[in-house]
């Protein structure tokens, strides 16, 4: 039985439990989750639409609309590994800020949200032109929340 | 400027292109990505929809189709990171015979992949039975390749 890993998996992902969403057991799992939800959605965002959007990838209309969709579903991801406790716990880059400024953490996360909620629209048209140009409000939405609430 | 880790993502995520998707820089870019793949698709499928199906969590039939349309999205990830040369590079569960048994490890992945696009229309039904139905082969699909090809 090699399942050790997989049961592992499931343990740490759930425990305690609210009615709409699991909660996660550790700091450790939040932020290890949090990141890996950035990681996943930065070769999505920055390394296939970006690539496209910029001309350093062909473009390929069908790719960037499921990777724009990607994108759009794990834009709702991160929110919930940001509770109370998981600044710390694991290294990060995320600053305190996003526990003492929540209005304005949200602020720039529905803003995120919404932009690549209109990139997803403007790649499923299959025209470059309108990649191109909902992209860079996306990218910049992503930008700002980086700025203000990351240290790096 | 702080845009520093932005950048330095985007490069991370792409370097080198062939027409349909950008690879990976490094062995050590590919790992990390397929890890992440894994974790955020373990949240979804163990620790939401697995929840579900086993009564650790309250049934939300929304929720359930959701997460279930992720994890269809995220089946369809990993298989780039696991280029040649990406055995090693940081740590990693991913054994050998992934490099040695292509045929058998596909078989596998595809096999997976099948039975979570039958987990997904199962949870679109918003019938907990039909989930959990969906949910038994869809686990196993996991485990069969997970039990193969990975060391834990």
């Amino acid at each position: 039985m090699k399942n050790t890993a997989l049961i592992a998996l499931a343990t740490l992902a759930t425990v305690l439990v609210t009615p709409a969403q699991a909660q996660f057991r550790t700091p450790e799992a939040a932020i290890k989750y949090r990141q890996s939800v950035m990681t996943v959605q930065g070769r999505a965002f920055y390394g296939t639409i970006g690539a496209m959007a910029s001309g350093r990838m062909p473009y390929d209309a069908k790719l960037a609309a499921d990777n724009a969709e990607l994108v759009v579903m794990l834009s709702k991801l991160p929110w919930i590994a940001f509770g109370p406790g998981t600044d710390k716990g694991a290294p990060t880059d995320a600053k305190p800020a996003i526990w003492t400024e929540q209005a304005r953490f949200k602020e720039l996360g529905d803003k995120m949200q919404g932009e690549v909620v209109k990139l997803a629209a403007a790649a499923k048209t299959g025209n470059l032109d309108q990649l191109k140009a909902a992209y860079g409000p996306a990218r910049d939405a992503c930008k700002a929340c980086h700025d203000a609430f990351t240290s790096q």
